[in-house]
């Protein structure tokens, strides 16, 4: 199987403290590395995590609350002075350039490399990136200011080969492209061996889902269906739900309900309030719904 | 004495690393807190450090390179968020305003306290803050960017009341605060007691200087002659002496010149390049020249 893992950076709410940083993690596809979100000193935690900060080519930002962005211009200056040409590409609503491009441009006047904003819809279920594994769609979100989520999808992956039956048919190497592909192999006397006989199926396409900041919000369910991963909203437990509902987040209950109807395979909760201790009561309210679930922790990653 | 201390929460240059943070200071006087600068992650740092939130009404901005200012709108919403009312006051030269403000408004649009810019000309030494027990100058340095230094000035203080001799002549205490502004004392029969018999002279006021980021710069001397604590900028050692004068910053051998031409009691190094896994060789360099010299690191706190 290929990497794709999910690095934790920051899985705190909007006040940092000592335990938790503010929201960023990388999705490692295959070592190309893909942030979302990028609160204040997600660079930090990007070196502390010994992440390369060269395999880094495209952002994605949520919504533009600060604990989501603001670690964006530090970061941007940093891989600056570590001497990038290589284009970086900010994901995010039209605003995020309105409001970032004046101060890269009198902050970071030098910069050796471009800055690219691609803006999205983040009311619209959409492709917003694809390159030739993975495919990245936005989820519409429900909270105070416009919020995407996005899903990480693999694209279909190819048949592996059977190494034996090639050496059985002599498929010469120039072939085997062809075969994975799909391919049937015909053999100098003319006789058809059926692809089936040269590989077994490839391993599934598999999919992350990151859905915060976000009130319960059930229109998500069939755009995450079956996910693999699902890091959803957890701001709060069953005692805070009447402040999740005015803060437009959610309750460990309600990411467990989201999590079990949209039949994901695991969930894991983050974007903690400040006023847990330890996170074990969201994790005990949510387990109760959807047992395959666990806690983000900053400085871990979540193989998918 | 009364607290006069520096808090040191960042002292690395402008690629922050695992081992420093970027360039923030607290002065501490008489539990009065004073920021100097604000690198991305200061509000971490500040917290780490265990220091009141509330009793922080004034950050000094030296200069807008982003390793010095990247923090503020972090901290300014973590304060809000921590339900601050009062005044918080950034002095910097305009352009803060001007970069800034737009975050503000756009980010922290529920502020419950005011911002207020507060703008100087960094070209000048001129003071710019005083209140009670403390005045505030700037100290024009020589930089890429327009920058200044600060001047921490505790104000003459008043005069040690001897309890004995004010025992002994009866002094009634609505006379004390008199007494301690240097009045004499004269008893019910007409007796003059001179101020000298009932005190002992005040503590001499002290001074602290920032003085980062800079060039070697020889007409700072003056400005602070005698102070009992420098911070200067020590980006470099002697062997990155032309890197040093081309990103106008200073060795430790300059930052230890500098020290012992301006008299001043102690010396502390700070700024540090992250091209240095320690920074004795730093130590060293400017001890060779200024002995009392010492080096700034995270979390630790200095006193005058």
């Amino acid at each position: 199987m290929e990497r794709f893992e999910v690095d934790i950076l920051g899985c705190g709410s909007a006040l940092p403290t000592t335990k938790h940083s503010l929201s960023s993690q990388v999705v490692n596809l295959r070592d190309k590395l893909f942030m979302i979100d990028c609160g204040e000193a997600t660079q930090l935690q990007f070196r502390a995590m010994k992440l390369n900060f060269m395999r880094l080519n495209h952002i994605f930002i949520s919504h533009l609350h600060g604990d989501h962005c603001f670690g964006l211009p530090g970061l941007i200056s940093t891989l600056g002075l570590l001497g990038r040409t290589a284009e970086l590409h900010v994901h995010a609503q039209p605003d995020a350039e309105k409001m970032f491009r004046p101060m890269l441009d009198y902050f970071c006047k030098e910069l050796p490399y471009p800055v690219i904003f691609q803006a999205f819809d983040p009311k619209k279920n959409a492709l917003i990136f694809e390159d030739r594994t993975l495919c990245v769609s936005t989820i519409p979100l429900k909270h105070r200011v416009p919020t995407a989520g996005f899903l990480f999808e693999e694209k279909p992956k190819r048949a592996h080969i059977l190494r034996e039956m090639i050496d059985f048919y002599q498929v010469p190497f120039s072939q085997i492209n062809a075969v994975k592909d799909g391919a049937d192999f015909v053999t100098p006397d003319g006789q058809i061996v059926a692809n089936a006989r040269l590989t077994r199926p490839a391993d599934a396409p598999q999919k992350y889902a990151y859905c915060s900041d976000t009130s319960y919000y059930e229109k998500i369910i069939p755009i995450i269906e079956g996910v693999d991963l699902l890091y959803h909203d957890t701001t709060f437990g069953e005692s805070e739900a009447v402040r999740a509902k005015q803060t437009m987040h959610s309750t460990a209950h309600q990411a467990a309900e989201i999590a079990r109807a949209a039949n994901v395979k695991k969930l894991v909760l983050g974007h903690f309030s400040a006023r847990y201790p330890n996170e074990n009561v969201l994790l005990t309210e949510a387990q109760a719904i959807f047992p395959n679930t666990v806690l983000a922790a900053e400085l871990t990653c979540l193989k998918l």
